[in-house]
Order: structure tokens, then C-alpha cells, then sequence
């Protein structure tokens, strides 16, 4: 089975529907987005370096960070509105680029058992019109990359050797 | 000019936008917004007692409260993603009688002059259908009933009365 990542952009609506799979356990998937030491390995595209301000995933805790490239330095920052252990997650999400452009996102970790996990989301943007550019700014690709590089570290976690 | 509330609630999108002008600087109004002690007299529709465990209307604050009335106690709460005084605020909204369907609300304050206030929102439910719901669950009426009192505090306030 492929694990990788599946988005629905529905014309119309301000929201992205994604799916991805791992090879990986669930606790291992999500500790991969608590712990702002593991994040740090795979969030965003290729070939940035990430700076974390601020990794609270916790509900009514927060985020900031920068990832500096090539193109620059970029920073993103947003609220968690709910946490819960090996399950959802709910944060809104904004890019200093597009100020109060803001993005409410949830995650959905699902275990698949036989140390297999479904994560599934939904961000909903503020505007048709401001998905559709999140979506033309190569969102794909960088989530695409940020994922495999998630797989590799979550399913060396799993099998003891993280 | 009428100060009324005025809903718009298109057809097949998850949001909907609302405009409410006040005869109250938008400091006022502001301040209606910000200081938990004036939030408990005007927000909710009539005849519920608000109960606030925590308001912390700043960046990254956020916010937990009980309206009772004859048909019981409702629980609400969210974060603050953002919050400019007299001018923005962002927040995340959830009842808890829906868990999970947590909205987006944008909130512009826009002053304009000799004393009165244009306040426009637009808050972002995670479906169309759970949007549906929120207006069918009599919102207008709430919405209507509390900005109605906050224009009564926000004016008293204005004039040196409050």
C-alpha cells in the first residue's frame, strides 16, 4: 500500500482535505509533532533550516518558528486549541507573509494497528481565494517532503532504534 | 442609520459574515471585548446568567465560560490568536455540546468618526453542514440580543457614563 500523501482541493470551498499513511505507530507519529526536537527533523520542504521559537502542543499552548533558505526566512506562528494524546490535534496556522491570513488546521491520528498509522486533515482558510494561493505556493510538494522525512523518523522510533 | 445586525449566509461555504454598527467610539467597543467584567453583562442572548472561569483577551490568550438559563448550562471556550487593540482579534470558538466543531472567528473594529463603531466578523465553521447548524440553533437571535446590550454598556461608556 503507498503512504503517500493524498490531497482533495475542492473548488468553491476554503478548505484542503489531506491524507497520509505510515509505516509507523501512532504514539510514534505523534510524539513526531509534540516534541519540538523531532519536529524540527521534518517539518516543512527540502533544504530549509528550522528555527523553533516556541513548541507548546499542548491545548491552549502555541508555536513559532522560521524556516531560512535559500529564498530567505520565513515565520509561522499559531494557537493549539486542542491536543489530545495519539488522536486530533486543532491549531490555527499563519505565515508572516500573509498577515491574519490565518488557517484553522485539525489532524486526526488514527491507528491502523499492525503498527500502522492514517493521519488525516482539513485546513480551512479564511478565503476561497487564500487557499487556492496557499495551494499555488507549492504547499504540496513541501508537506509531500515534510511526511516522507516524518516516515523515516517515526518508523525508526518505532522500531526502537529513534 | 439603523444599527442593526446584518447576517450574510451564503449558500455552500462555511462561513458567515456579519456587520453591526454602534453609537460608541471603537475604543468602547473594544473594551467591551477585553475586560471580562463588561463581556459577562452583553454577551449571549437574553436571560442567561454567563459564568467566566477565564478571559485573557491578548495574543495567545484564550478564553472559557457557562451561560445558564431555563434550558441549562452551555459551556464555550477557545484561544486568542491574535488580538490589536481597537482594531483586530481572532479566536477560536467552541461550544461543548459540539466537541470538535470548533469555529474561526475574524473580528475587525473600524472606527468611523464622530463616535461610532463598524464592527464586521466572519466566523469559519469546519463544514458547511456544521455551519447550517449554528444558524439553525437560533445564533441571529443570540448574536442580535447581546450586541444590543453591548451598544447600551459601550454608549454609557462613551459618554463618561459607564
Amino acid at each position: 500500500m503507498s503512504n503517500s500523501l493524498h490531497l482533495d482541493i475542492p473548488r468553491g470551498v476554503p478548505w484542503i482535505d489531506f491524507t497520509r499513511e505510515f509505516d509507523a505507530p501512532v504514539a510514534a507519529v505523534f510524539e513526531a509533532h509534540r516534541d519540538p526536537d523531532k519536529v524540527r527533523q521534518w517539518l516543512g520542504p527540502h533544504g530549509y533550516e528550522m528555527a523553533i521559537d516556541r513548541w507548546d502542543f499542548t491545548t491552549g499552548g502555541g508555536y513559532a518558528y522560521t524556516h531560512t533558505g535559500e529564498h530567505g526566512t520565513f515565520g509561522f506562528r499559531g494557537v493549539f486549541h486542542t491536543v489530545r494524546e495519539n488522536e486530533f490535534a486543532l491549531q490555527t496556522f499563519e505565515f508572516d507573509g500573509a498577515p491574519d491570513e490565518v488557517a484553522l488546521e485539525f489532524m486526526w491520528f488514527e491507528d491502523l494497528g499492525d503498527g500502522r498509522t492514517r493521519l488525516r486533515g482539513r485546513s480551512i482558510g479564511r478565503t476561497v481565494e487564500g487557499r487556492d494561493a496557499m495551494v499555488e505556493s507549492g504547499m504540496e510538494t513541501g508537506m509531500a517532503e515534510g511526511y516522507d522525512r516524518l516516515e523515516a523518523l517515526a518508523a525508526g522510533a518505532g522500531a526502537g532504534a529513534g
